[in-house]
């Protein structure tokens, strides 16, 4: 498998409008999208957008909020009542492909190939199998990069 | 201030050589850099370059391990011994204007604006301010983006 493109750094945080706010306010960004609930993954999402290189579209900040009482964040904000990152995603162009190579050498895969915040097919993998990091793993849209 | 390019994501390592075949055998990394130390800091450094949209340059991922006794990055390491992400580094135009664009809005700077890895000036932001991100503000290198 090939290292793709980075596509978004996941930040968890405890209310979507101050999130908002901040990175609007105190970081300057230009373009933050309205956030939309993912009520199968427990979460809320707001992208905020980054310049890349010559005008090319930069990695995402994905600001996620906890949607109802058992939220997959709910646990990483109690230890981190401020917020913080909680995982890395990076694009493949096969998404079969890529969970046949991270299953072949061993590493958990947490659940089943599921639809992401960006309408292709996602997976995540185990934190203590990659680095200390919670990786989730993105199949490149079609048609874009 | 505009929010700038997301130069790096900071990711800390219990063991440099382990985190390069981490990302070349695992990931897929095809442009991992020489490994060098900065001894002000007190981290050994390494970058795992990632490919962008239109065959720009990406979000690079900064490797860094503890470099003697009393480096930053020794506790955080000690809370996760697996290693993790440690910070996100965004680029501006102009470090000055930065800091203080960030005073004027009470955000505790960490210390003295110094030269990071990328040879540009750079500075951090405490993460009890910044959403709970250990935040590193960059000047774009001249001639670059």
């Amino acid at each position: 498998m090939k290292l793709g493109r980075l596509n978004h750094v996941g930040v968890a945080v405890p209310a979507m409008a101050d999130a908002i706010a901040y990175y609007r306010d105190v970081m300057g960004a230009e373009v933050v999208t309205e956030p939309f609930a993912m009520p199968e993954q427990g979460v809320l999402v707001a992208f905020v957008n980054t310049t890349g290189e010559a005008g090319t579209a930069g990695t995402q900040i994905e600001l996620i909020e906890p949607l109802g009482a058992d939220s997959p964040i709910t646990a990483f904000l109690a230890r981190n009542p401020a917020g913080g990152q909680h995982h890395l995603c990076y694009e493949v162009e096969d998404i079969e492909a890529a969970r046949d190579w991270f299953t072949a050498q061993g590493k958990r895969i947490l659940g089943p190939t599921r639809i992401g915040a960006h309408g292709t097919p996602i997976f995540f993998l185990h934190p203590k199998d990659m680095l200390g990091q919670l990786t989730e793993i993105m199949e490149t849209p079609r048609g874009q990069h």
